[in-house]
């Protein structure tokens, strides 16, 4: 389906989460040291180490899709480990997000992008848009959606959102962050009462319109390791759907994330990676097998709970 | 010469301003709508639309170079503008990074990045360092230095400006920036006292370390619209070079900036993108000759001035 023929992304989502019954997301952040055995094979493709890496993370990518992607509603590449290998690198990050659209995934771009006005339209181009040139249209990314940074302001998130709008794609925007360090800045208490965090959830909230449809376009990271915050930011946030990445190897538990649920089942999706792709270390056995038997795990925990 | 076998950055941006005698960045975001007329020439070399505009975006990144290369001290690609066209333009910007240090230019690459621990890890590895792969090193873009988003907290900064130590790079963490919407996080009030932008720069010089050299190797970014903050900035991060975005096209005056020169002229790096690149609009006559004029006249009222 051409980009700007895409239903808007709150509908695809709801629909998406009700059709595959799974609000889980398919986190892939390849180390090309640490890839699944058989993905070395497809390094011979190559012709550079970049080339060879890039072959491999591939190879890896798709294999992990096929395995776990039947339990996921969507896959989330951080584009850091994919960036790191250059220009075969953002081919092998553009294959990944063609197998899993081609699996019936959703594609949340892990980008953590935010700056101003014109920077952030090309953000959006690059992620989820196109841009025009003299030589014809070139197509970015595809994703379905992209996580943005707040701490620049309203107008860089609304430029963004804009040109994720026009896409038929999401943003989910930065608020309450799963790592320590969101203690730092996200958590100071302002002299007018409440959080940083509050104060961009309030934000967000805005952003997403008022629209009386189930759901915003316009969602929020929010980390499953701080459950004692999930009931307070879906109050700000009343239709903002929710990423939230921390389950399993940072120690977040999906029992704890009911409020997140609140709007409807695809108001609350569970972002998991590690302990997805490297679920056979802790089980044994195929990594195949493993990374499907824990997605799957992981998918019925939040079905039964939402 | 190797990433590792690199100088420090604080010492080897304090050479490199001391011998070019210019404290301006050149800013590169290339609009393949709006590139040089003589750029469109080099499309010819690209089979699809994606690799005819990123052909011409590397041509043109190399006219504006050769022309306002020679009064500047650093290019700072902005990497949105090479993303959005995928591969093809990851090349580009790798190229672009290439023709800048031949010509003797630092490049700081605008990237806005900000994640927790591996992904941090690997933004540095794209932007500054390398990564070991079993089929051989990856070298990363090779910049000099990246530009980094502060809300996730210090955990977050920490990896990122080991990453770049470690490879002889430096980080300029975004501070208080140069946009409108800078007022809606950045500008709240504490109620611990001072405002979210005064903690972050404390968070900044602290990441910088106690070395008692003239300057740091973690940097701020800065907005020129503000210059009534500047002096309270270099208060509180005393030996951090200041990267200053918003003379020209968004209304910052170079005049007005004379704090961020107090540990030296290195101190502060002056950015500059469509007042340099766009000057033949204003002033009429070939874009190679009016970049370069107006280069130069922003490189000798900072000079002066510090």
């Amino acid at each position: 389906v051409p980009v700007g023929d895409r239903q808007g992304f709150a509908e695809r989502l709801i629909s998406r989460v009700a059709a595959r019954e799974s609000q889980i997301v398919l986190g892939l952040d390849p180390d090309p040291a640490r890839l699944w055995p058989a993905a070395g094979a497809s390094a011979a493709q190559g012709t550079s180490p970049a080339e060879q890496a890039a072959a491999a993370v591939a190879a890896h990518c798709r294999a992990v899709i096929d395995a776990a992607g039947p339990a996921c509603v969507a896959m989330k590449p951080q584009l850091a480990c994919f960036e790191r290998l250059g220009a075969a690198g953002w081919a092998a990050l553009a294959a990944a997000v063609q197998h899993a659209h081609a699996a019936g995934l959703l594609v949340l771009a892990d980008a953590k992008r935010g700056d101003i006005d014109v920077s952030a339209a090309a953000y959006a181009q690059a992620l989820v848009g196109s841009t025009a040139t003299p030589f014809g249209t070139v197509d970015g990314l595809g994703a379905d959606a992209f996580t943005a940074n707040p701490y620049m302001g309203s107008d860089t998130l609304e430029v963004l959102s804009r040109g994720a709008r026009a896409a038929g794609a999401g943003v989910f925007v930065l608020v309450r962050t799963s790592n320590p360090g969101a203690a730092d800045i996200e958590d100071l208490q302002l002299a007018g009462g409440g959080t940083v965090w509050e104060r961009v959830a309030t934000l967000v909230a805005t952003l997403g319109g008022d629209d009386d449809g189930p759901l915003s376009d316009v969602g929020a990271v929010v980390g499953a390791t701080a459950p004692e915050h999930v009931g307070r930011l879906r109050e700000l946030m009343p239709r903002t759907p929710f990423l939230l990445p921390g389950v399993g190897a940072q120690g977040g538990r999906v029992e704890d994330l009911a409020p997140a649920f609140a709007p409807g089942r695809a108001g609350g999706l569970v972002t998991a990676s590690r302990s997805i792709v490297f679920a056979h270390e802790q089980a044994g056995g195929d990594p195949a097998a493993s990374a499907r038997a824990e997605a799957e795990r992981l998918r019925l925990a939040a079905w039964d709970l939402a």
